[in-house]
């Protein structure tokens, strides 16, 4: 099928959705969650198919990123069967006010409608990204990076066979066929046919959607975090938050990149950063953290002097950049100019600094004495997530159901007029 | 200065706001509203100017539109005094969650950041844009019609001059000084200046935005909105709500278009239809309703035979187009092929299809049983409005100070590690 005859699809199967109970629902995410499972042979073999054509091309980690196994199908279903116990966010009141009228105006969480999501080479995001659409009321329209194709593919198949057991339209989870560029600029431009466009994946895939993009999107997941320890934090604290959202996980999008750090507190505390990243880690033989130094910090440790790019850059790895700051404002306006958004932590002692920072930084996640890898739907409650939005309208921070539903006003009356 | 100047003061005019109490912004309303007044000659001095260099290339709804007199002005203040009434929005705790490891997690509502609005040439306007920016935190950059530019000028002159007295930053407010189509394509590709921009204007002004916008963007004001006659409808009642929603102000957005009629209705409702809004009108002097007719409308009382567009224009006039429909679910169909997004109404005394028309009629209001008129942000107990959002993300329907904010999480610990 065409990319616009799946859209088309998709389009009609809104219509479906809209009557549908919470148990539908449910009974539907159950059987396309057995259904995973059922098929898990033919998924598979996609997958080795998948590895085998990719296994020269991209890195072990994206290899890693991509291989399925028996566990991992199985980890996909059980990821399915948790959004069952989710509340249903369609239909709730969101305000409801009776006017001097008699009209009862209420504000109603609606589904979006079709969603697109242009995803890379996880065949989880598959599953995820079905689920949660349909739990929120949505048809999605997905469309996998090539590596991962015959994956998706096979995983959709299931997915849509479980749908036609539960008894809905397989329709309402849509895999594009065509992983050009071409069918990525069509969903981007598919104005009346997509209602919400979510691109996850690296900075180009950003870019682009921000230059082409026709329909509503959320940009998701690209994460320049910053974590600045004031004057007055307490260096112990800053130690040990800093190598949580450093070396815990360097390749997600919540990892701390640079780091901020008082003048007055420089020389005292970047000796100390410089032996728990680098000597340390060395002598437990792990990974050391690359220091990428201001020309004031390189005055204090030893490291590489930071380059241009280097507090513009989402490293995902062992690197930090490292810069020393006159004040919390000078703090403040360098976040503002170089994050993109994403989290960012002030460790302070200081209830002024702090309630400044909370105020002035821009980004959808802002901590005060805490990591910045706890931004994740689960850690904020929300159950699972569809990513992380690093934009300001309509949802920030973590996208869970509610956050994949819009509002409209339902207006009842007995005849008034104005 | 060059819009790119005004769109860097404007930027860094952001700051300024991030610290301010309500109290500082409520006085700064009081100061703007004072000086507006106190420069009413200066404005309408302007004004006349404008007026005199658009009396013979706009219409005379439109020269009455740009008219400004004492009387006018006066009332302006008054809407800005308005505002210092309406509840803050910034810094409401929209969520908060504790979470088991003790972080305490708060969705914050926050300033958008710079608003950008295109609009045509109604000056009032630009002082209504002004207020509704600045209590909800945010700095404008406003952008006038050719025909308004020197009335708009004159205003923010008196409004800048209003937050100086205030001790505020004059560039709080700004306009952009070039009304050329360069200056809102500008504007709609300053990424990284612009945080939101909203185009208040035709349908033209809403297709460049969906074309051309690189910054996020709410769409506003183009009603195609439809009335849906049920089978079971309370005709006398149909009648006084169509009478209200097509006569009583056809020129603004939220007025009907389009009548659709079921067909068991159809042969009693349509000739009570035409009587009351051709013949009567003519009777009492008034301007009679052009009815467009679809075949079967046609059958059943006189009218000019619908034209293949007569179903997707806003007539802003005289003018309704009628279809006889065999269903409910053919009525909600026609609406969502054909809609704008803006209000529709059924007139029902059938639960069930009251039920189904709003789930699934795809727009910002769907009212039943009450004139689409309604739509508007003070009949919502909104207070006054920045637009009435035809889109979905982030605000649908009239936008108030609430839907002029965003969130971000503001998450507090004492040295949580994940």
């Amino acid at each position: 099928m065409t990319t616009k005859e799946i859209l088309t699809q998709a389009k009609q199967a809104k219509t479906a959705l809209a009557g549908l109970t919470t148990e539908q629902k449910n009974l539907a995410l159950a059987r396309m969650a057995d259904s995973l499972v059922a098929h898990t042979a033919q998924i598979m073999a996609a997958n080795a198919l998948d590895m085998e054509a990719a296994k020269d091309k991209i890195s072990p980690v994206m290899l890693d990123r991509l291989m399925l196994d028996e566990k991992r199908i199985q980890s996909m279903a059980d990821g399915m069967r948790e959004v069952i116990l989710l509340p249903d966010p369609v239909g709730k009141v969101l305000r409801r006010e009776v006017r001097p009228n008699g009209l009862v105006i209420e504000r109603t969480a609606v589904p979006v409608g079709v969603v697109a999501i242009i995803y890379e080479s996880r065949p989880n995001v598959t599953s995820d990204a079905a689920a949660l659409t349909l739990k929120s009321g949505n048809v999605c329209v997905l469309r996998s990076g090539k590596e991962a194709f015959g994956s998706a593919n096979a995983i959709v198949k299931a997915l849509r066979s479980g749908l036609k057991d539960a008894g809905l339209s397989e329709n309402l989870v849509n895999l594009v066929q065509d992983t050009s560029r071409a069918s990525a600029t069509e969903l981007m431009t598919a104005v009346g046919y997509v209602d919400l466009l979510i691109p996850r994946g690296g900075a180009g895939l950003i870019r682009a959607c921000v230059e082409q993009a026709k329909v509503p999107c959320i940009q998701t997941g690209t994460g320049i975090c910053h974590i600045y320890v004031d004057e007055s934090a307490d260096l112990s604290m800053a130690l040990k938050i800093i190598n949580n959202a450093k070396t815990s996980r360097p390749s997600v999008c919540n990892a701390e990149e640079v780091c901020l750090v008082h003048r007055a507190a420089a020389a005292d505390f970047l000796p100390q950063l410089k032996t728990m990243l680098v000597d340390e880690r060395i002598a437990a033989g792990l990974s050391p953290v690359e220091l990428r130094l201001c020309p004031e910090a390189a005055k204090l440790i030893e490291g590489v002097p930071a380059g241009p790019g280097d507090f513009d850059t989402e490293f995902l790895d062992y690197i930090l950049a490292v810069k020393v700051v006159d004040s919390c404002t000078e703090a403040i306006d360098h976040i503002n100019t170089h994050s993109t958004g994403h989290s960012e932590a002030i460790i302070t002692a200081d209830d002024g600094n702090a309630a400044a920072f909370t105020a002035a930084v821009d980004s959808a996640a802002v901590y005060v004495n805490a990591s910045t890898r706890f931004t994740d739907g689960g850690e904020f409650g929300l159950g699972c997530e569809m990513g992380i939005s690093t934009q300001k309208l309509h949802a920030r921070g973590p996208m869970g159901l509610e956050e994949l539903t819009v509002y409209k006003y339902i207006i009842r009356g007995d005849g008034q007029i104005r």
